[in-house]
């Protein structure tokens, strides 16, 4: 069992080990936003074998912006762009191939449609390494051993743990801001909290998993040398049972099997299997292909037991997250990407409380957007384990079909494709959305200017940015936009700015609202404004934000200092002209306008949190109207009051 | 001056120096393929300033075929999507932008369409740690004080090499089969040989050439830390002279700076200016923009010279490549990526000789193909180099143009613009292309079939293999076509298939023909066919094949073991659906098959030689027509008599 939490501290203590995805990504994100981390794991190494991960799209794209996703592709992971699914033939003889289903169809608009299968110590590597040099070094095997959390005891640290090495006869207390519990199902912090898990189903199946290298004439694995493999993620059902088949790296294969149900005459949920029973089981299902191991690196039986903590926080202090809150089936491939997301959510709001831009509260959303997040997550693991699990009661015919949306009506009728199906945008990480808040707009928002939300817009509050390309005018090199600000803790500020000839007036009034104090971004300026380098490029006036500049024109007919006003000119590289043509809108003028569902003549603002959601969206009008939508948007959780209010102190 | 040989030999001394990009992409290639390789430089290590190289994007696809991409971009190579010209202003003060131009714009099909500019030494370095994993060291510095070669004297290793270090003291003789001379413009084994240059102008312009880091507020030059530089590549023409800005990596800009010209009243070719002088010269030219040297790394000041030598071989066993056969301005950027192709031609040859599958003349078509591209690119270095010079005699407006095709046509009357444009598709290396000969098919061609070269076929013989998306069938990851196999010294047969229920007899045909021991893919069969392991992709059968089965057909509607037969089906991972939408064929049901002019229905064949280029296309009919095509085609150039000759042995 991995052992992670992750402590902001005061003092000499200035180290952290970091366990599994989840204390990696928020320690990762907190050392290079400047955080003292302390990280311990009870583990004496980064996970050795088993662990397999994938990495969904929306996974992938977070890894690029924290600047990580070539050290994850130097290790020349297997892509899953498929799935096939395999049923008993109809001539009652062994097993076919029923359809094949894009892993990430084309209606998800991915910049990678795949998922990347990696085993999880080379990923947990890649940010060890990125929190070297931060500063930060891996403490294990130590555990922790007890803690408190007490406001009044200590108001600027109120948690107080006890660390010890595994062995025992050594131990430090340490003093921190917060204490978080990324120790996987067993976390003895949520132990120690008296906090609950829910169990949405009593456990229904024993599976077994093995990685090995095989050698097979299944024509869904096709192992080649040097290290690369050409595999579809299978799943198959047979008169026989069940099993799944995944890629792995280094040529090597995983079998997910079913050993027992309760639905079985002789069920027990602690019914097991050895390697060479799996292995017969295996045989049988495949039939008539045959299969054999060349080597087993990795063997292991387990339940599926689906549970989901009460709490995640009680006090705002003393924090859980990854599977500590949230254990369901592996086999869709959604247990690292929830992690992660969980640590981003975390870590943002961390950043914005302790910096002083938000209010203590916008701590509560952290539970309330990421529970929802996680019932979702076990809504589909439900449904999803249980249909992997059934035995089809027919064959559904051997034609394999085509992956295109439009001609797989036929199969609607298929409960487990159906299920699929729905579950894909949600699979792939871009279907993850939000519900209202103060963070994520709503017509029950405080904001309640008539700009919020215009009409057409495609982006809604809560849900990801939709991912666009376009040409940075400084250099003319086409990028991804959503990609533009890094993972930098700030809010990114897009500025849609339509047509310059339409819009001069309203983007020149919007720059000089930003530029009056009493903005929400004049009012968070840097102290250290005046000494900011001008390399500076993300934020040079506001540790908060980033603004963006899109125009509706040519690169070649912008020219910064004529179309581009005030404050919005010192972002130069993050200027944008909106001229490449996008097959989604093929015949929008300006591609990433439409995409967005934003006039193409008058822009709009979008307002997108620093995880990458989306806030709010405003129209950019004359006058003071889009700055104070702004500035009623963040008033519902920032620490000073701003516009109006302030114009009248 | 560099120095750099590549010699293939016999015995104990396995070692071999690369110098710059000419030897080392020799060496590379005939490493990787298993020959003794002895390369030497005398230089003490690799180059360390000055030379900024810029990788042309047809030179990106070969580095990335090599699977050297990674290694490259790895060091964060500014990229030049646009090229800035600048002329002196309508008003009559200064300089003002002319208009911007793509450097591959979009009627070029490039993958990448830009140019990336890194330091030398880095990509040395890439190709020197690649030579390292194959057994290569560099031996320097060491120098060549001599060679003979003489077949009679010695049949198997005819060239004989005297070597030294260049601190005297240490002397070594080698005994080869090749000596290439890469050294540079100044080769010793050229003047050894007694072979000329030929200099297509005087000496004309004198330039200094500059790089360090900048203060400037000239707008096409932004620097931002970390080493990321927005910049677009500028010419600038002023009453005062002309400059060419470019960026370099770790935020540094070079200054290219016209010293001096023929047509100046004091001209004296051996022309000099300081460092100071040339930074006052930039000053002046930029105004009324201003410039600082916050660091200058390298300073250096050179004549333009023109020139070609007469020969690239005498005998077919010392050769020469590189700067050593032509010489021309660095400022088109071409020198590195003619060198390149230049070493990947001779390369794939030497080694089609030396395995046997090829006649000894085919390494004549070394010196034919060469020397007319290094014609056609001192051409275009001519006119590209006097245009660049020359002072612009009227201003041609101020306002930025569209990079748009179709929306320039009123500057098509500037000799400079029309020249550049004129020239993108040879900068960027798609245009280069080879003549008619044995391995180039034309209607003079011994091959006399007429299948070849079907009506409507969009490629050309000598030219680049068109590129294209594909859907790979055994793991469904889409995949360019024309990178799929690696560069491995073998001819690669596309049998683009059609429709798989329209071509079903004529596949099986061809397949059939293939195995028939008269064919050309028979008669060189690996002598350890038996032998060969299952997870060989490539080349399971022969050494001087790869097959690859396109067919025009959705990826869930193919199944191999029903829809490719025979020896086709072998090459598992070389099976490809051409169901991938591309917007240059919008209509195209197979756009694979559409792009490259063949029937989407009937398919066609087509034969790309190891280097990327097209060999010849041939329709794909039923009965043994197409095989035949393909028999007279190489038995033009192979060392075995093909087709129906043997049949009537």
């Amino acid at each position: 069992m991995a052992s992670g939490k992750t402590v902001k501290q005061e003092g000499p203590q200035s180290y952290d080990i970091g366990a599994g995805p989840v204390g990696l990504m928020l320690s990762t994100c907190l050392a290079r936003w400047g955080y003292k981390i302390k990280h311990i794991d009870n583990r004496p190494e980064p996970t050795r074998t088993g662990r397999a991960d994938g990495i969904q799209p929306r996974s992938l794209d977070l890894i690029r912006n924290m600047g990580l996703k070539a050290d994850i592709m130097a290790h020349k992971p297997a892509r899953v762009y498929e799935v096939a699914f395999w049923d008993p033939s109809q001539s009652g003889q062994g097993i076919a191939r029923t359809v094949t289903w894009a892993s990430c169809p084309s209606f998800i608009d991915a910049r990678y449609p795949f998922t990347t299968l990696l085993h999880q110590g080379h990923i947990e590597r890649v940010f060890i390494r990125d929190l070297e040099k931060h500063g930060v070094e891996i403490q294990r095997p130590w555990t922790i051993r007890g803690f408190r959390s007490d406001q009044k005891d200590d108001p600027d640290y109120p948690v107080h743990v006890e660390l010890g090495h595994v062995d025992g006869g050594i131990f430090e207390t340490v003093r921190a801001k917060y204490l978080f519990g990324g120790e996987g199902a067993r976390s003895l912090i949520r132990q120690q909290l008296n906090i609950g898990i829910k169990h949405r189903d009593p456990i229904q199946h024993v599976w077994g998993v093995m990685d090995g290298v095989v050698k097979t004439d299944f024509p869904d694995i096709k192992v080649r040398s040097p290290a690369t493999l050409y595999l579809m993620k299978c799943i198959v059902h047979s008169e026989h049972g069940s099993i799944m088949v995944i890629p792995r790296e280094d040529n090597m294969v995983r079998l997910y099997i079913q050993i027992a149900s309760s639905t079985d005459a002789n069920w027990n949920p602690r019914m097991t299997a050895t390697e060479a029973e799996v292995q017969a089981s295996a045989k049988k299902i495949l039939h008539p292909y045959s299969i054999e191991w060349q080597r087993v690196e990795w063997y292991s039986v387990y339940p599926i037991g689906q549970g989901i903590s009460d709490r995640y926080t009680l006090d705002q202090r003393v924090f859980l997250g990854g599977d500590a809150c949230h254990t369901h089936s592996p086999k869709a491939g959604q247990g690292m990407n929830t992690a992660f997301l969980d640590a981003l959510n975390l870590a943002w709001k961390i950043h914005a409380v302790e910096s002083g831009f938000a209010d203590r509260d916008l701590l509560k959303t952290y539970e309330s957007e990421r529970k929802s997040a996680a019932e979702s997550l076990l809504d589909f693991d439900n449904r999803y384990a249980k249909l992997l699990s059934q035995r089809q009661p027919a064959p559904c015919g051997v034609r394999a079909a085509s992956a295109d949306d439009e001609e797989t009506d036929e199969f609607q009728d298929n409960d487990f494709i159906k299920t699929f199906k729905e579950s894909c945008e949600f699979t792939s990480g871009y279907g993850v959305s939000y519900g209202a808040n103060s963070l994520n707009w709503s017509p029950n928002h405080p904001a309640k200017s008539p700009l919020m939300h215009p009409k057409g817009t495609k982006l809604t509050p809560g849900s990801i940015f939709i991912n666009s390309d376009v040409t940075r005018v400084v250099d003319a090199n086409v990028v991804h936009l959503e990609q533009e600000v890094p993972l930098n803790g700030s809010f990114r500020i897009f500025i849609f700015a339509g047509s310059p000839c339409v819009t001069r007036q309203a983007l020149l009034d919007f720059a000089n609202g930003l530029s009056g104090t009493r903005s929400f971004y004049a009012a968070y300026t840097r102290p250290d404004v005046g000494m900011v380098s001008h390399h500076e490029s993300h934020n040079p006036h506001s540790l908060f934000f980033t603004l963006c500049t899109v125009l509706a024109s040519k690169r070649s007919r912008i020219e910064i200092s004529r179309d581009v006003p005030g404050v919005l000119a010192r972002y130069r590289e993050h200027i944008y002209a909106d001229d490449i043509w996008d097959r989604r809108v093929p015949n929008a003028k300006a591609a990433a306008h439409a995409k967005m569902g934003l006039d193409e003549e008058n822009g709009g603002v979008v307002v997108v949190r620093p995880d990458g959601y989306v806030g709010m969206v405003a129209s950019l009008v004359e006058g003071n109207g889009t700055v104070d939508a702004l500035n009623d948007y963040f008033s519902a959780f920032c620490t000073k009051k701003l516009g109006q209010v302030v114009s009248q102190l």
